[in-house]
């Protein structure tokens, strides 16, 4: 490990789905094994077996009345206890009860929009995904079962936002940590449908685009080198992506071309939920709990059908371990002291079996 | 002001330089005279006259020898005391000392380059602008002619950097308080010379050229409302943009159509520096001394003249105030949750005189 740092100089790497250019600088760091959090998010982690619901968490059993609206459990059975909730945001950011935005016409292209300033009501869906009856519970402290169940929450909401006409994109993404984001402590994720496609979506997408046309592949389906590979399943790729604007980056991608993350099924979700909770484990113990973002990136719902061949939907981990300055707002460029490689390599070794 | 407030729901705006969309949510927030920073960087703060320079800081005073080489400084002349010095920087993100990429042709488009992963040595340029000797002095406690130096020695570098072939941007930036990316107290900017166009450089000009384009208009030359007006001097306004994505973020435009920050002369210098004093001043009232970043937004120098048009540079001054979550990492849409208007109305009415 010593010897491959000290060889390495800075290097530039431009990754082939968002076009970012990221600048890897070993220098301006310690050594990739002393980056820890300092911002643990739970400094005594773990499942308490009797622990109590905390008095003043909504997310808690038995308080669901003081929540906003349920959208569905699981299991839907009510004579049962719950073990996932989805309900409405009652704080959310965008709003289910205004008009929405005029409909574009069903298979319109997603630059199609005049561009310029522009200003709609703020119509869309914020939902939260309960991911757990109990407070002391972190996702990864599920079985690969339970991992599963979340993941199917979230598809059956997305399927549900998308038969809306006026619902153009649902970001899937959890905040784990305040200094992530998240202002509730009890293990949740959300979803945002919103009435236009956000900005990194048609970024993404003209440039995986540009790529199919001049080479004839998708960004995502191509042979991934072994250095950058942390682990593989039969239906999935965990890796540190060859230009990872953060360091520890990880991105869990499907084996087999597929545009949408809604459709996944039972089996392909217990094998992604298996391999999530040992991606989350490992940056939990490698990094001293960290607060982190996960977010899957999939493709609009009304987009016309050649566009699918490039569209290669992923799960995107972020672990937040440094600040972001004037250089990353400005340039859209980011500065990483870790190499992929690096990371790869101590994630892909690190045993979170015991 | 209640009453504006109380009538306002949710909004989603897209602007015309980034084509970003941003969630105006004013129900996820207190009012917007509430939003004040936790994280204040300086608690007592103000130059104390007789203040001596902090022992361990090496961009004070008398302790030159610690910094990397030094560029430049302003007065040239030695044997007076130094006002501003610009350093190499000690860390650098991009190295000067390893070869460059090839040169791309002169009159280039920013998106000829082909597409897809790719790697180049880190070559580039970072450097330091100590903006004062003085360890307690901030950027806006110096006079106006003190901001117009620093400002000057920002275009003298930019221009010495833009005569390096293999340079193709330089991202001028200035990291305020910790949270906000700095990693020294002593006031100081930063630049990046970088042997790329960065990523937010080339959506903007694709945005601008799509506008352009479509309706012969420069987006930065529109006529701005008043409403979303601050200040106007001779040659630049102060704006909160339409579509701002932080609360509170504000936009210096020169009133002209110049594309390059660089080719700034004295008496814009001074009119800019009185005006960024005051807009730097009015947050740090306004907000409780909070972190923020600024960023000039510049255009590449290997660009067709057929650009320049569309080109418009200008300053964006973002304060740190809220997280970043998993949200707006993975659509790159905002949520913000005070209104433009709102925002432009208090900090206009904010008096930084006294």
């Amino acid at each position: 490990m010593a010897a491959a740092e000290a060889s390495r100089t800075s290097e530039a790497r431009r990754d082939a789905v968002f076009g970012r250019w990221v600048v890897f600088s070993p220098a301006r760091s310690r050594r990739p094994t002393d980056l820890k959090s300092h911002n643990p998010t739970n400094p005594s982690p773990g499942p308490g077996a009797d622990a109590p619901p905390k008095p003043s968490c909504p997310f808690c059993a038995g308080r669901e009345s003081e929540c906003a609206p349920q959208i569905f459990r699981v299991p839907p059975d009510g004579s049962l206890p719950w073990r996932i909730r989805v309900i409405q945001n009652l704080y959310p950011a965008l709003r289910r009860d205004v008009d929405p935005p005029p409909v574009p016409e069903a298979e319109g292209d997603v630059s199609s929009d005049e561009p310029g300033e522009r200003a709609v009501p703020g119509f869309g869906f914020h939902d939260v995904v309960i991911e757990t009856p109990r407070h002391d519970v972190r996702l990864w402290d599920l079985d690969a079962e339970g991992v599963r169940d979340v993941l199917l929450a979230y598809a059956e909401r997305v399927r549900q936002l998308g038969e809306h006409p006026a619902v153009q994109y649902v970001q899937v993404f959890k905040n784990h940590g305040a200094s992530a984001g998240a202002s509730m402590a009890h293990s949740h994720s959300q979803m945002l449908g919103t009435p236009f496609v956000p900005p990194s979506v048609t970024t993404r997408l003209n440039c995986m685009k540009e790529i199919f046309d001049r080479s004839g592949n998708c960004s995502l389906c191509e042979i991934r080198p072994k250095d950058i590979l942390i682990s593989e399943t039969p239906n999935f790729s965990a890796i540190v992506p060859f230009a990872a604007s953060y360091p520890f980056e990880i991105w869990i991608i499907p084996r087999q071309h597929i545009s949408y993350f809604h459709e996944i099924d039972q089996d392909k979700a217990l094998d992604l939920g298996s391999l999530l909770k040992t991606m989350l484990q490992k940056l939990s113990k490698q990094l001293n709990d960290p607060p982190f973002n996960f977010m899957v990136h999939s493709a609009p719902f009304k987009i016309s059908s050649s566009c699918l061949p490039y569209t290669h939907w992923f799960l995107q981990i972020v672990p937040q371990l440094s600040v972001v300055g004037g250089f990353e707002l400005g340039s859209g460029c980011y500065i990483n002291p870790v190499f992929p490689e690096d990371a790869a390599k101590i994630l892909r070794e690190l045993d979170c079996s015991v």
